[in-house]
């Protein structure tokens, strides 16, 4: 089992990474510090229905008393009616102040099931039990939880840390293979803008960790962990560093929105979002044509696209971007590469951003 | 004006408290550091047909946009579904991270609109104008913002400190006598809890202050603020020593609850559970005969109970009781005074706290 302490002003908590950890989670938790006896789990149907039985059992074992609230899988669950269904089961089930949540699922049930716990009695405790890819080396660190509203995503939240992070790697054998790999997007996001040894360590081993090899796997989620609990801990409140996390998503955003949410999953369109922020990054002579084609074929050889699958109306694109949240006083700003493993952000003009939209374009 | 500063850890803010002071709110809340444009205003309808033209007119003279949202006056506002409807007007209206929340009304536009603010972009500014004595004195310090479940008051909630608090004193012509009388109970406390010589200036000082004298009002507005805001600077989440802002709630609570909302105002309930607490104090030898009847005169002397109205049934209060927050492993705990100015928590059997019930039954 490996153990990340992400560091924080006031209190540290651990992401324990372990395969074989899911019947461990009920003693883990107690070790952590909970102290309630009622424990609230938000999990989602679909994960509930594979390894809800066990999670409950671990929990019970270790003297806790559960109340499970399943919400159904998928986006649409981050909403405010799904979080007051939330607030009603917590109250009826006899959750207090020292009760704490435990979120079992992907980013759906740890934002819906951390704002819960955020806001629940003022907030309480809660410890994160990731069950994808993307939301083990993404959402385990920086404390973001909210909600969406009909006019935006994420519009709704809390900066609420978790008392634990659990990442039982055997449950990644139950994700379909593409989310798999569009979890590899912000795994190998994590090489490009801070950790050369780490991107040729992911450029080595694509095969063994498509093969989902338990060492690669761990090694890979705890080093992901540790480099953006590395950036979150220079800026909890997300000031400045904190944006180079942010590399890839500006066109990638943008692709996601005008696609429509669910044409491409959100590290497909990150994935080609990272291609187009490396040819701005060549074409501004930041980074050479050799380390530009190589974060190319990393991403292609995790089996994630390099270019848009059909034409998008580069206009829309433009539009989409002017709406990211780095952009300052009407001018775009892209976190881009100086090298693999070192990123900074930098203005850029329309004309050279509708280029890269260019560049990306069905070949 | 008058000038509080409520130091907390990472960022003080101000309470400012003035007669005649509304119209200069905009150039007050440019002057506290808000730096966006776009403001959203969360007012109740009945402040909102007073004050609202004049608060938005003196906000767009200091050059801020106003996103005015009114809700219906009264705690069933405190809802999820009136939070659904502020956080889809932010959004229509542009609010973004840059923006804050201005809340003008009592309690309910301040923990309603406070919360919007807590969650709204996970968190964004917020400004508070309190109209009803009650909320100037109490929910100006301390943070607390929050909504109802249909199971529970305040079951739902955030910590989120103001960036200001603006008392413009002559809204309190508007409130009706009754509520501030009420309001007054929260006052007469923090000279129980903790300052015998405020304790004497109410004595000395109550015609002045029902005949709202802007100096007295001043006087008793900061001096409640200054005390709560010690007593919550060395406790800010609420762990031990603000529970003594509790004086005559373990009581009151239960003589809201039992009675039915709105029988007794929160501020009545309290004034006769600070009397109950006043004759446990002196059953326990811990206050002396002159000093519980002080309390008790000091009560009469603003209008404000001394006991019930009605008859309440003895067991269902102390049902009620055994719900109270301060209630640790079954045990009921009272703060009671150990003469005025001074308190202390301590546990109370039920044997007792039931002759304490007994005490302010009607005569």
């Amino acid at each position: 089992m490996r153990r990340i302490t992400v560091p924080l002003p006031g209190r540290s908590y651990e992401i324990l990474i372990g395969s074989d950890l899911l019947d461990a989670l009920g003693e883990h938790v107690r070790g952590a510090g909970v102290q309630g006896k009622v424990l609230g789990v938000v999990q989602d149907a679909t994960v509930a229905a594979l390894y809800g039985e066990r999670v409950a059992a671990s929990l019970c074992a270790a003297g806790f008393e559960v109340v499970p609230v399943t919400v159904p899988a998928g986006e649409t669950s981050k909403s405010l009616s799904q979080l007051g269904e939330i607030y009603d089961a917590f109250a009826a089930g006899g959750l207090d102040r020292s009760s704490a949540v435990v979120t079992l699922g992907g980013g759906v049930a740890g934002d819906l099931g951390g704002f819960a716990a955020a806001t629940y009695m003022r907030g309480i405790d809660f410890v994160q039990v990731p069950t994808t890819l993307l939301a083990q080396v993404d959402a385990s660190v920086g404390g973001k939880t909210g909600i969406d509203l009909e006019c935006g995503k994420n519009l709704v939240g809390a900066f609420h840390q978790p008392r634990l992070v659990f990442v039982a790697l055997e449950t990644l054998a139950s994700l379909p293979d593409r989310e798999f790999r569009a979890g590899m997007a912000e795994v190998l996001k994590y090489g490009v803008i801070s950790d050369a040894a780490f991107f040729n360590y992911l450029e080595s081993n694509s095969q063994a960790t498509l093969d989902h090899q338990p060492d690669e796997l761990a090694t890979l989620v705890a080093r992901s962990c540790e480099i953006k609990a590395e950036v979150v801990g220079h800026d909890e409140r997300e000031a400045g560093l904190r944006a180079i996390l942010n590399y890839g998503h500006t066109i990638g955003h943008a692709v996601e929105a005008v696609a429509g949410y669910g044409e491409y999953l959100h590290g497909e369109a990150i994935a080609i979002g990272m291609v187009a922020a490396g040819w701005l990054s060549q074409r501004l002579g930041w980074l050479n044509a050799d380390d530009a084609a190589r974060i190319c074929r990393l991403i292609a050889a995790y089996g994630l696209p390099v270019r848009l699958e059909q034409p998008l109306d580069p206009a829309a694109i433009l539009a989409a971007m002017r709406l990211d949240k780095k952009t300052r006083g009407g001018t775009l700003r892209f976190v881009l590469a100086r090298g693999i493993g070192q990123v900074e952000m930098t203005p850029v003009s329309e004309a050279l951003a509708l280029e890269a939209v260019a560049s990306i374009q069905p070949a």
